[in-house]
């Protein structure tokens, strides 16, 4: 069941034979569509963040398989796949954490492996289907994790919206679901620095969508907790090892322990496309080094004085025994551990 | 003993019958200085954060009741008490939270009662003994809690550096000793949402005293000492109660909860006149709430959405529980209770 009232918004589309995404490095200031063309696109709009969230990277990715394959196919009849995968590789190297990258793009070559002829037709059914999959489970999972919420209100952490997901979104589609059923009517959201993607887009989103939203500093999350505002922090999440540790947007970690210092539930909400059997552990899953800049800078401008670096890891680790829930389309695990995340995924 | 090559910087000045003050707000790109004239405009200067920091605004005001005075006595040498009197509510109106403020004007105060005919030199002269004084306790704070201090590197929070102070700083001044001392060779600053005090302010301060700086995201904190890179967390404080709970800039509370999760230090910086044995507790001190426009726009752009929220608290209670070491000029009192607070002032 969707709540359409409180679910409106969608930043992926395919349309005659473009794939359009709202830039989300322009929200929420101008509502700006790109228009994809090709993988190279593709992969640049992955790597500079105009596309950002897991769940939306491996889409957009599904989408530029398709790209790649009509052009190269077209090109080249006969000698085509080569190029695709060379395209393939470089939708791969746009952003290192995020495992439903790699996800996606194995679920299109599993296609292209059978296809006969001109795989474009082939292709695109499949991303559609990675992308109508992917609201069908953030739908599933906000019923399921919105039955564990209640209190006044939440704290979420970055975006974790239909921004970055095919729609609805993830801890977004919970939050949405769990005010739609009047078991919150308030959500605190992370400004979440250095990209912001709180403020500039989880509060457009919010805002958009009639659900009550304040911002705060990350700062500010531990005295949020000891005032006894919310009972709840809800993430997203960009990789899940096999044993339950969860990597997601920088500031996670320290939410989770926040959390657990204040006896509050931790609640991580992901696919199933975004548990890593291959990593056993956290410590397996690369973490995004970027640019100092996006520290040292604030739309554009310099704000630290030359001659100040900066430690900018995009990614953090929490691991399983701060996790008191992790919310899947297949179902829910609660204290995760390695032998419950098998038997989810068996 | 000062260590001159690692402290260039004085924020404040008397000069001239005139309180000069570097414009904190301008920083780092501009070196702007105030010229105050008169008790009105130093209460302004301390509202609009042109000087912050707790023992900073303290000797700002001191200086802003010298205006006062010299003013009143000078249009009317029979009726200036008055006068001064609602000078100096005017300059404790200005910050609720640094209790510095109340007790410079205390000290001020107790001068103005005992004087007699003009005031102004007595007073400026008391001015100059608690701006000296500040000084000189930072020096003697900054030995204190060097020789606590070991490891690489060390983690501050906002700025409490000689733009905060009189000079030197306070949990600045000890990482200006310890890194004077060899003890460590970097300095971690979280950047300090909203007002980024720590990108603007103490990277400023430690690349023009030559101490290496790399500024992180709040959210990266508990990345950073998960990974092993910091032993200390150093932060200042603008209020601590009789039972040594600490109030300090929104954001200190996290990295306390952080620093014990982590077993690693957590060392509070800050004089006497900071310590108010009228606060029973944490829960006795007033805690300024400032406008959500801080946190919804940047650099004075907007950048959430219209319709968002804000919770802006500018600052937070740590307990005394999770205080490592409390370093003032008249010593060092470790895992602090009412009990050693009392001895500590007795």
């Amino acid at each position: 069941m969707s709540h359409r009232a409180h679910d409106t918004v969608r930043a992926l589309e395919w349309r005659d034979g473009v794939l359009r995404l709202l830039d989300q490095r322009r929200l929420p200031r101008e509502e700006c569509y790109l228009e994809l063309r090709d993988a190279a696109a593709t992969a640049q709009a992955i790597r500079v963040m105009a596309v950002r969230g897991a769940p939306a990277i491996g889409i957009a990715a599904a989408y530029g398989v398709v790209l790649a394959a009509r052009a190269r196919h077209a090109a080249s009849p006969t000698a085509w796949r080569a190029a695709v995968e060379a395209d393939m590789a470089l939708l791969a190297g746009a952003r290192p954490t995020a495992v439903n990258l790699f996800w996606a793009l194995e679920r299109m070559r599993g296609v292209l492996e059978r296809v006969e002829g001109d795989p474009g037709e082939a292709l695109l059914a499949e991303a559609r289907r990675i992308h109508e999959e992917d609201v069908e489970a953030n739908l599933r999972m906000g019923e399921l994790g919105a039955a564990y919420i209640d209190g006044e209100a939440v704290l979420t952490h970055c975006n974790t919206g239909s921004l970055a997901t095919g729609g609805y979104g993830t801890a977004l589609g919970v939050i949405r679901s769990a005010y739609a059923q009047g078991r919150i009517r308030h959500v605190y959201a992370d400004e979440t620095r250095p990209w912001l993607q709180g403020s500039r887009l989880t509060a457009w989103e919010l805002v958009r969508d009639a659900i009550p939203v304040s911002l705060i500093c990350e700062g500010a999350a531990a005295s949020l907790m000891r005032e006894g505002r919310v009972r709840w922090v809800i993430v997203g999440s960009d990789r899940i090892a096999a044993n339950g540790d969860v990597a997601n947007k920088i500031g996670t970690y320290s939410l989770a322990v926040h959390a657990r210092h204040h006896g509050l539930g931790f609640m991580v909400v992901a696919p199933t496309s975004t548990v890593d059997l291959d990593c056993p552990d956290g410590a397996a899953i690369p973490i995004e080094q970027r640019d100092p800049g996006e520290v040292l800078a604030l739309d554009g401008r310099p704000v630290a004085a030359e001659g100040a670096g900066a430690w900018n890891p995009a990614f953090d680790v929490t691991p399983a025994e701060l996790v008191d829930v992790i919310v899947t389309e297949r179902g829910v695990v609660e204290r995760p551990t390695a032998e419950k995340m098998a038997a989810l995924l068996a």
